[in-house]
């Protein structure tokens, strides 16, 4: 199959329909004494969302021979962590942001107490449709204790939490190249790369596989940051959707400001060639990440 | 063994002294471009506690032949899990407390953001020690999967953060019995009925067993919560260690304040006897939770 021939678009599209009539299936409905906090659960995580990461848990899972049906409820789990993730940032006390897509964000609807506790029970929630006996029977147990292990050491203090609490402890400081690369790391690569990562896991991969395909998130996980931070700058912003110049103007520490455009530009390519080689043993079934690791370099928003 | 002659403060403060040396080698060290959200962890978790639900998992292990040992990993989880309840209840948005056990609460020392990133990954860190695969490799995996999932079901929307949001949104009203039941199971009865029943998962007990200690547990959390809200209006406060009579001057409905004292103080001491009951078919292995649920009752603090 010519790479080129591969429809990105539809794919994406496809894979979202059924991750969202999953999520939609499997979230708790808002009935009930504490009706409120599963209403913001859903809410949040119906608020838009190019469901990136559970993509990439099934993209992960077909490279190693796995079905979408298999995946679906790791990939929830992960949409669900990610959603969490979004509704903490956006609090007074952190990022204290009104709006996310255009849409008011969780406490501004539900006020802070409610999205706290919504958040917390979306992390909690995570955990247990992983391990739920009703939709995880195919899979060996083994294989869930490690997707649930690097769900956590990806989320957690060591991983995804770390890194937002240092992007926290560093605002408006000048940050050595290492502490930026810390908080990349760890407050988006961590979590993309448990995405491929738990898809092969669960999805029956060898060892090799596994690590292949973990490298492969990371450097995907990167590269996209990287983009980002050079959308920021060259972007267009009827595109994107959201004004740019923001980076500069926060004066935050980016790759392009700390290295300069061009150096950025060449790290997310390299990264890019990166990923892509480390699917070099997989046929046709790794398509989908190629696909993938190309537009995150291309793409304009 | 007499049961009398049971030394419950021993065996207390035995179990206390070992999950604590746990938790201390186990949680991450304050180093690192994160390490203030690390301390923040370290500083709520030593910060005093009874350490009750990792003792009912030891205990609840303990019934169907399980070793501490083997255990510990899955009590200092709950822990964790408990102390990230408490950071987050804390909070302005929640109960806003300056102290708790006498000192100054996580966001007082460590701000709002930090706090709730520390409550975040503490949550996240229980799913980690429960999964890490250099502690657990003892344990049968399916056991382990059940267990997380009872862990989670227990403490999430479905569980004790249902609880809480019911406890807000009830705030300042005139509650029913049925809404109160509600509160006081999720919100306390839940974690602790999931404790025993998690010591008796992964302790290699058989159904019946899990079952009867489950039902054990919730019934002492009950009772427990009772014996809270009577304490509350009989108890002295220089023995408790707190103003009594908060939960009638914040016009707060507790059983005693809505079936009255006498109808409260049989309804613990019913639940007791169902929890005592329960055990029935253990021998002296239960003897540490049958001196727990006596304890119950007849505290004075």
């Amino acid at each position: 199959m010519n790479p080129k021939e591969f429809d990105l678009k539809g794919y994406l599209s496809t894979k979202r329909t059924l991750i969202d009539r999953a999520l939609e299936r499997w979230l708790p409905y808002a009935v009930g004494h504490a009706a409120p906090v599963k209403e913001a659960m859903r809410y949040s995580v119906g608020a838009g969302g190019k469901r990136v990461r559970p993509i990439l848990i099934l993209a992960g899972g077909q490279v190693v021979g796995a079905s979408d049906h298999l995946l679906l409820p790791a990939a929830c789990a992960m949409e669900c962590l990610h959603t969490y993730s979004l509704i903490h940032d956006d609090l007074p006390a952190m990022d204290n942001d009104d709006l996310r897509r255009g849409k008011p964000t969780c406490h501004k609807i539900f006020g802070e107490a409610l999205a706290i506790l919504a958040g917390d029970a979306l992390l909690t929630f995570a955990f247990e449709l992983m391990t739920n006996p009703e939709l995880t029977s195919e899979i060996q147990p083994e294989r869930i204790n490690r997707a649930v292990f690097v769900l956590a050491r990806a989320a957690g203090e060591s991983g995804m939490v770390g890194g937002q609490a240092a992007d926290i402890l560093n605002e408006g400081k000048t940050v050595e190249a290492q502490v930026l690369h810390y908080i990349h790391y760890h407050k988006t690569a961590a979590l993309l790369g448990a995405s491929v990562e738990i898809g092969a896991i669960l999805g029956g991969g060898c060892e090799e596989d596994i690590i292949r395909l973990r490298r492969y998130g990371q450097a995907l996980g990167l590269a996209f940051q990287i983009k980002d931070d050079i959308l920021d700058i060259e972007g267009d912003q009827n595109v994107i959707g959201k004004p740019t110049g923001s980076d500069a103007r926060q004066k935050k520490v980016t790759y392009p400001s700390l290295f300069g455009i061009e150096t950025a530009k060449a790290k997310a390519l390299e990264l890019l060639n990166e990923a892509i080689s480390l699917l070099e043993p997989f046929n046709h079934k790794a398509e989908p990440l190629r696909a993938i690791a190309r537009y995150v370099i291309d793409r304009n928003r």
